[in-house]
């Protein structure tokens, strides 16, 4: 179990680092640098490159309503649930720490909200609370669909990673300007920590939202995808 | 039958949300956002990530047009064609009000014409009618035979959701300037009816050439890639 | 033989009309569109699709120069030489004929160059006509190692198409600036008829650099790829 | 022995060919061109691409730093190490000497710092020594652990050119704003060479950081990648 935890823990510092980072840095390069949509495509190379060197090791969750979801599912067994998501938890937030270290070295700088989620006046695109409610569910039920069903038997062998990476690539495209994209508990947590204040108190969509779509998903898949 | 159309609702589902969702959510944002670039990679990774899912469910053709030339090449089953094209309009238009919903939740947002499909004074581009029917068809019958080519038992095993999901990005590349890319008539009719008056009286150009499409597209194939 | 020769028109016809018509039909949209970025994946993904689709078929060249190398290396037999390469000229030619017609369906639409490759005044950066030599032979020389290389029995069976095709994504990345990428002769001449006067005039740099450089290419495969 | 030399100076020519060619090629055209996310996949392409056409000769390091992490977690013999950097070294120089032939062909060109890895005040978003000294640090490391869980018998065969081309993507989408990226002495060391002055006094880092996390990313993958 400890190998497992700790190939969670590096996972989720990965996803964290690398997909919050690649938003925090380039923020000061809005021509040349790399816009949502090279931040969406960091996020999904985390979990693709990731899922790819140690999902043989502990499933490759890195994140907690994933952890759920396959839990539900019967995919993953229940005495992981706590440890994997406070693993997950633990490198998420030496992630931020990490990011948070490394992007003060630059003079003058504000690193704001670093890559917080919010919704309302804190929506990057100011949608309403029920909206960001409504997408992070949805996309994390489709994101449970997705990873339940590429890693089925029925489904060719070796390219769950792919599927499941660029998944997490395409939620990013669609919902960066309503939440700045969560669907993941601990990489919200890990960048309200730094962000305070407000991302603190909107934490709890990304916990709810996330997980209750995590459960969705799985209870389709069941009766879609599984025999009688 | 019943899991394979649910498949099918859910597919189409996904390739409308996530690739007009895109496009929708994104559009405040010209300099940051994804642009169409963007847009034609989420279009392809919804085909990508739900043909990996439930690809070895339903097959995973999630478009009207595709059921038609898969069915024309005898690929998939005629009695399958009906309830096919009536589980994905399901899942699209569905789809399209979810969207409606979430990208309501924008004080003053104005959505316009969904992201429709259009030509003439609707085409992206300002291209007419004629040449939007040229592209659509041409584009489709290339779709066809690359979803054939790809399926096919000479092609390496495993691949066909990336050349498949890929193939609907670079189409996309291609003709959002011509007819802000339709080659799926249900994805077509999911955003006329939300967009109305001149997309619904244009709509009838986005069944017409992506099903004549797929039947030519078809015919090349059996005449090219088929044994005698 | 028959269907091999329809199946190099049809890739060279999809190479041309995607990749040329990616970037004739954006160029519109300068600020929301694809740029140089796009138009290099799509080139990539031209090649990826058609690869899984026929390339069990003909082999997947879609371009006289990588015929002409894989025939040096003794990958292709002699006497498909000439044919293959009539036949990507016809499906080249065709492609162009029929961008020509669809892009021409915009009012006041001035199509200048079309996609035509040029050097020195004609170069997209304003390179010299030695910069162009140069660089078309190199990356046309490692185009065709990366081909040897990845259809060889060393290699993993199954994903030459998305190495091939990438390539061709990274060689355009690297040249648009230079000469707007060509490294395919049969690419180049389709877009010359229509673009006429000074791109008929420097068309033979881009038959005898890209083939050039498929022979160098060849020739260091031979020697450090193959076993003595 | 000699052909695994060979190979990998190909495949590190090509990595800074590629790479560095793609930016320094691209500079003139801010807005139509590829910005740090074309970049970011130039560099990706590179390792993607001539991992599967030569990784089965030589590995397909292409990286001093791998090369050091490799030979410390056992996967590389001791005897390569000194052979390998050499060939590195000479195809990185010799990339850098043919990408300053070409670029060099355009009127009234200024090279200015080629594209040199730096720090401080030749950070492109100027971040101090320490944070460069710790990106680089941290993100050669997590590109050993991918590559060593990529390559291990547990991993899905075959897909390790595509993890470990994407990992390279994401660390430049992650850190160009911060040292440009090297993650590699080669690549860094070929740059230096050209734009001399600053890059010379500060290539020590670029060196220093990514063997050392290289070292560091090979004993957490012992400690939890690998059997007790």
């Amino acid at each position: 179990m400890q190998k497992r935890l700790a190939a969670e823990a590096l996972g989720t510092f990965w996803l964290v680092f690398g997909g919050c980072g690649s938003a925090v840095l380039a923020a000061a390069f809005p021509e040349l640098g790399i816009g949502f949509y090279g931040v969406a495509l960091a996020f999904g190379l985390t979990v693709l490159t990731m899922a790819y060197a140690v999902g043989g090791i502990s499933g490759g969750h890195f994140n907690p309503a994933v952890t759920v979801g396959l839990t539900f599912a019967g995919k993953s067994e229940s005495a992981a649930l706590v440890p994997y998501i406070v693993a997950q938890l633990a490198g998420a937030i030496l992630a931020a720490v990490s990011l948070y270290v490394i992007a003060s070295g630059k003079a003058g700088v504000d690193l704001g909200g670093f890559a917080a989620n919010g919704y309302g006046e804190h929506s990057p695109g100011g949608y309403s609370m029920l909206s960001a409610f409504l997408i992070e569910t949805l996309l994390t039920a489709f994101f449970l669909i997705i990873i339940l069903g590429s890693i089925h038997d029925r489904a060719p062998k070796g390219f769950a990673p792919i599927a499941i990476g660029l998944a997490l690539t395409l939620i990013h495209l669609i919902s960066i300007p309503v939440t700045n994209t969560s669907v993941n508990p601990a990489r919200s947590t890990s960048q309200a920590l730094f962000a305070g204040g407000w991302a603190i108190g909107q934490l709890w969509l990304f916990w709810v939202a996330p997980i209750l779509g995590a459960v969705i998903g799985a209870l389709i898949w069941k009766s879609v995808g599984e025999k009688d």
